[in-house]
């Protein structure tokens, strides 16, 4: 038997909680029916403690948004260690490949969310932060193919940046409208991109 | 002095009012705050005729998500006639140039009404439909280009929904980041996209 764990009833992990009951609610009823009380009824613990810990659904959600972009930034791939190319692979198989459900529900919430940013300076706020990062992750992944020489000398903040849009506007599409196939050739025309545009010939 | 306007109180008109109406309610309130109250204030006829017109929020929103989608279908651009290169720079121009605060007010409710498509299949649908008008036109485009030798034989639909996601991807960031420089680049580089990957060189 697993003996008790002291941070049972840490702040940290009722944040987890309450965190996990909003994505539960707003997975199970879409944003705009999301209601402190159906967020409430997913949260294992009294309902109280919700509003100890936030004002309101306003400042819950935007805890909640940054929550999922804490997560969204630790699950970008960071690994494949020194080979460019290789990141800049998986960083596509990631972001356009097959996905499971848990993935597609992810972007769907984080889309949700960013819907919200056109009138909310919090949300918007905290878009430009996530973008910035994967966008400069991007760059630093262009910038160490460019001086290995396995890429052209491009410049990496141009192409990070088209690569992003690319990718984000793909990701959208997939959770917004259901369909499939526009998505895989956006993907597929990526991939001749980077090995046609990026990737130095000989390689 | 005009003569009166025999249409004035048109069943057009009056829907055409209250889709003014949801509009700039969206503007003033955001998406999350809007309320038929609230649409009903700016609206300048009865309240109750929106009610006789529909059900409830939900039925009116979706209105208002088709008579958006149905500007948005307007607005792309379909003139430059037989230039395929000349269409395609005025869509880039039109999609990811320099544009004033009625465009970006506008993606910014396209984009607010996109957040609820993962959780809406009515909203699924119709982004599924107006993302199919906008590939399948530069689809033509590219076709045409190809057919009239001033654009490679690639393959038209593989491009054309690189394009799209492109173009989605960048508008999104845009109105949710409220940051401009990362957008120019991206921009820049499918300007360049075009020129080395679609264009044949000798043109």
């Amino acid at each position: 038997m697993d003996a008790p764990d002291p941070f049972e009833s840490s702040p940290d992990e009722t944040r987890t909680e309450m965190m996990k009951a909003t994505y539960d609610a707003l997975q199970k009823h879409g944003y705009s029916d999301l209601t402190i009380q159906r967020i409430g009824d997913e949260f294992p613990k009294s309902k109280s403690l919700i509003y100890q810990h936030y004002d309101g659904k306003d400042e819950l959600l935007v805890a909640f948004l940054e929550f999922l972009l804490e997560r969204f930034k630790a699950d970008v791939p960071t690994d494949g260690a020194d080979d460019a190319r290789e990141q800049l692979r998986m960083i596509v198989e990631y972001s356009l490949g097959s996905f499971d459900a848990d993935h597609a529900d992810f972007l769907g919430a984080l889309t949700a969310l960013r819907g919200q940013a056109p009138y909310d300076d919090a949300y918007r706020n905290q878009f430009a932060d996530a973008d910035d990062f994967f966008r400069e992750h991007l760059a630093d992944i262009v910038r160490t193919g460019v001086e290995q020489g396995v890429f052209r000398p491009v410049n990496p903040e141009r192409t990070a940046a088209f690569l992003l849009a690319t990718i984000n506007g793909a990701q959208t599409q997939r959770v917004t409208t259901g369909s499939d196939d526009p998505i895989r050739a956006a993907r597929d025309e990526l991939v001749d991109y980077i090995r046609t545009q990026l990737v130095v010939e000989d390689q």
